[in-house]
């Protein structure tokens, strides 16, 4: 169900609705819009009565929602939900570009991969901290280290940091050295996790989990939005299928489809989702021709050095080159690049 | 094994070099390149030895194959395949369009859809005159008739017409009435359609299984080839995957890998590959930022009364506006639209 | 739509019953039961009214059929099928046992392999004689050949053959030779070889494709017997999936679910299914059950030495071991084996 | 590197294989046997040489381990493990039995199930305190009063309780009323939690991803392995594929093929595999015969009224009579059932 609040609905007839909500037992969703503000409530097993809503003072309208997921629906927003990144904004019509290395592996070279990626283009720089490794003996990333090289690069760089939060235990300091938090493919349905970082309300890249399908993606956003964070975007990296020539089936029939359904910002990760260096730029080109809001791609000073990942990760002057192609594209659709 | 000649060779170095194959009980492929010859052997059990073709006269290169495609392979022709329809170029730099309905279904139908996708710049029409159907009680095809009427559609067109052959059958009524014979996604792995259409010598354009990798793709094209016939192109129309939001997994990731494997023109399918009318545009445009050499859509002058594909066919205007953005993508890639 | 007739009904009354539909523009199929007939009708869009058909004389039931397969439902011939092979059943109580080499490759070894399963005790013996193969440059098969010498082995130990036709111009020595003809998983939606086995009337073993969904399957079944034919039994012999470790994943899962929804009897493959000679029987056990009909096998005299699939072929002791494994598991759950 | 003990050697030869791998910078893991001790060795980069371990006293061979998972894999550890829960053995010959409902709902529920598992002959009772749910709005189990409620059952009917342990900060409750912790599929790669269990030291069942490849399955058992717990039982509950017919597909082949490679009991989950009532059992049959050392089913009193998973939960006169078909299945294949 959601209530949708006049134009010109004052604080008092919003707090009036909220109550009301509250004083069924349920609860109610003050959700940021524009133009107006909207309501939706949750809780409810079985269906609602618009009726006791309808009449209330300031409400324009009282809605169905359809679909399982609620608050990250269209239906529920209509608008594009532009998240603000400390000044730098992700989503709306200006593509953000995210770039660095998997892992971060040392001061020099996260230096010196933001240094690049900015210099290319990049308003983001990603990096790993902590890292999911499918085996214990592989490198498992420096840790805190890790954050505070990245928080020095920002520093000299301007750039805003994404990095991935694997364990709540870690979610105090990736909170105090970071700018957008990573929930990994991995973790796409760890809802422990998403419960705590959507009350941190910290910005969240939330990836697609290799066999999720799109609805069950969307209800792990819900996740994160029903517990108070609307600044979620949605990150489409790869499925998994029968096909062995990719690393993974980047899905970009997902883009489309999540523009239409959902409210928030949609990044395309070609590095991950095709998993080979030679192709990542045709896939950017292909994402943001499909609709992406933005990019992440890996950047690597030196790819057959890197610890994880160097088959996929480009080298500085491959992206500067891809950014060339992607502000063309851009173009072409009628967007722009950051 | 691949033997290339000498850009100077001539018809008389190249016979001798065939007749040496011949004498070693191996199958000889001459194989038409802009500047010089170059002939693949097949047959063999386990690897050859270079020696006995270097020292023949014209002979400038011996190499090894790596892949098991061979044919088909770039290592055995590095420049791209163009199919020459009829004077319509199927592959190069000038993107190839064909859009027409799902199946034929009347001669009002074919030739208003041809008038109108002719309009909005497609060179190719395409209509099932044959139809493989789940079901064996649902609309199997007009059958010849529906061949007539494409062949109909051509005459007052000038479109060259693409449509599906099924069964060997109606192979020589297809050869007459058709241009590009199309073989279906369950129809991939058909060998003995695939042998009788490598000797019909006829354009094909091969659709991806719905489970086929790329290599057993390729593998599948390689049939074509070894019977004979150079004239084929990929289809890219969506893998069968989990996800059950879009009819198929339009799998973009193939256009950048076959690119890099193959020297055929690749096609991409965005409406059987998302499923979803509102959605075939974006594919489109995605399909051609990832490098595709032309695409195929479904377009019917009343999409809500098709008897096959409608909720995924264009209508007219729609297409049309597909048209214009595929032109500016296309512009964005360095390519035109024909 | 299913009519069914009074258990004493004249076969004067399911005339008039099977002409008043063909009257209606519609298909009868009149179904052999063990107690009464039941009769079909396709063809119709849209339901049909019972009205017309609950008066005719010895009618005793109108019903809706629910599912988009009709002949092969359960719900319109409760009963299973049990195919009668030259006086071997197929289907019922009696597990059959099929078994033998991937392709024919030499008089010596079919007599040789046909010897060994007999003496385990299979009653039927399969063998390729036409085989898909993804290379054209692999071996394809010995052709009128190979069903010559599986005839030969039928002689010399009154197996019963099971071959696989690929093309319907080998239809006619297949029908000579074999008798049970084979659809492979690369058509199982080749829907004019389908129709034109429908019309053969031999019994057909109708592979699973290794993308079908169970629905699909069940569908390319009712084109055999929508053509005629009812004699019709499925095999599972593996999904392509995500997993490497196995060359197939056997879905055990479709034994009951078929069982559930068909009366048709189904058949298990385990040496596809899983790909791996080692772990065969313990597929065979599983299959038996989990309520398989019957089994189909992959037995070499010599399995290195194989043209194909030696890595999946069990050693006739092997497959004497395997058998006696069956028997414990038939006896289980309830059954016996041939 | 496996370095594998001398049937009579002393702890004191033992403790300096130990210290000599320490002194060289890595991880040496004692690995419990029947009959000798083998010492695992992890954290080299590239080979080792066996050379200076060959040398030291009592040390019988030095093998080199050829899979990526080590402590899991059964060149390491030949024979199989049987996990003791506190005096109930899970692994072995005798087949163990865990099941209850999806979820703890109520203190009469989760005692009602209990005394009705137990009368059928399970000696596991499983039930959910902490449920993930795809919907943020669903019930979410529980928690605390949930595993107090499983206690209570386990002290009324000396079942052994199993139950998911989806978030670290439940884990001391969790080990303090469980014998054994689950990770759910959704969590098999939450490798921070896999740590802290492997630390925890209580018996785990690890269930396989969704769309997780056996190879990754076993690396996240070695995650458990390497952090010091031994304790891990494998329990597969159906992969994603693309088939609907069914919730999941139930992966058997996962059982011998696991069976061979690792030493760790296997456990199969036909509730969640197959997702349908009606045909658990069969599938329950199917692991037993493929060779699973137990099986975990939903058992619910009223199924119709479960909170979750009520479709795919047996009655408890359906569980009996699965009891039944399980223990003449395990006697055909040489097994008990405890």
């Amino acid at each position: 169900m959601l209530i949708v609040m006049k134009p010109g609905a004052g604080s008092a007839e919003v707090e009036a609705v909220l109550e009301k909500i509250r004083s069924m037992g349920l609860t109610p969703h003050a959700i940021p819009g524009a133009q107006r503000v909207a309501i939706g409530i949750t809780g409810n097993k079985g269906g609602l009565e618009p009726g006791p809503f309808e009449v209330l003072s300031g409400v324009a309208d009282v809605l169905r929602v359809s679909q399982p997921f609620k608050l990250v629906s269209r239906e529920v927003k209509p608008e594009d939900t532009v998240i603000d990144v400390g000044g730098v904004p992700l989503g709306g019509k200006a593509i953000a570009v995210m770039a660095g290395p998997c892992s971060v592996e040392s001061r020099s070279q996260i230096l010196e991969a933001a240094h690049a990626v900015k210099a290319a283009g990049a308003r983001f720089l990603r990096g790993g901290a902590f890292k999911p490794r499918t085996s214990p003996y592989e490198f498992q990333g420096l840790g805190l280290e890790g954050l505070k090289l990245l928080a020095e690069a920002r520093e000299a760089t301007g750039l805003k940091v994404v990095t991935e939060v694997m364990d709540a235990d870690d979610l105090p300091a990736c909170l105090e050295h970071a700018d957008v938090l990573q929930v990994g493919a991995r973790n796409m349905q760890n809802y422990p996790l998403l419960k705590k970082l959507g009350a941190a309300g910290k910005p969240v890249l939330l990836k697609r989990g290799p066999s999720a399908t799109i609805k069950e993606w969307l209800m792990a956003a819900e996740y994160l939005v029903a517990h108070g964070n609307y600044q979620v975007a949605l990150c489409e990296r790869g499925i998994r299928t029968f096909e062995t020539a990719t690393r993974n089936t980047l899905d970009l029939n997902a883009v489309p489809v999540l523009k239409a359904l959902t409210h928030l910002p949609v990044v395309v990760d070609p590095s991950h989702g095709i998993g080979l260096r030679a192709h990542v730029a045709a896939m950017a080109r292909a994402g943001v021709a499909a609709g992406a809001d933005a990019l992440i791609v890996e950047v690597h000073p030196c790819p057959e050095k890197a610890l994880s990942d160097g088959q996929q990760s480009l080298t500085p002057p491959e992206f500067a080159e891809l950014m060339k192609q992607v502000r063309v594209i851009a173009g072409a659709v009628g967007r722009t690049v950051q």
